[in-house]
């Protein structure tokens, strides 16, 4: 394979577009988490812990609060008993989903269960 | 935001081809990694290693042995004094380089430095 442009003068550096979405949703929960959301519209907390297999009550809640502080998502708290808190995505949040999508699609093609 | 085609049935589980992505490449470095590589068509080790802001030696080593298990990196050894060590990617890593690319344009529009 010859030679490329590089995606980034300063790979991870500063300003390096894709270290910051990385820094953002990097790890193996916060994009999951997006998708679900996605997939819902609105979404209740116990609703996404059920939906997303394998994580943990902190990890959850963990991203939840790193994603609303970072603009990805919003969070809806009721003054119902009990409380009834539900999320759902920024605008922002919502235009980096169809390239989640694709990752997902490549996953499927290229790589076995 | 109203209800959509949810991405996985399951997600997160055995079967969700994101799920699978994210194991693969999950964490902050190996996408990275793939977009260095990716950008010198091949790369030494220590090349690598000072391209990629911020990694360790321990990082970047222990990334690097589990790509190319998991058929994305090729690592080629010349028997050279002193040892010459270089790495590309396979044809799978490659076709997922336009879609990180989208990642990166997003994290230029969407967030600041």
């Amino acid at each position: 394979m010859g030679r490329h442009i590089s995606p980034c003068e300063n790979m991870a550096g500063e300003g390096c577009g894709l270290k910051r979405v990385l820094d953002l949703i990097g790890g193996k929960w916060k994009i999951l988490i997006l998708c679900v959301i996605y997939a819902e519209g609105t979404v209740r907390y116990g609703e996404l812990r059920r939906r997303i297999y394998g994580i943990t009550n902190t990890m959850l809640a963990h991203s939840l609060r790193e994603m609303e502080r970072d603009g990805l998502v919003e969070r809806h708290q009721f003054d119902e008993m009990p409380v009834r808190v539900e999320y759902s995505l920024t605008a922002s949040a919502g235009s980096m989903i169809p390239i989640l999508l694709e990752l997902k699609r490549w996953g499927e093609e290229h790589m076995k269960p």
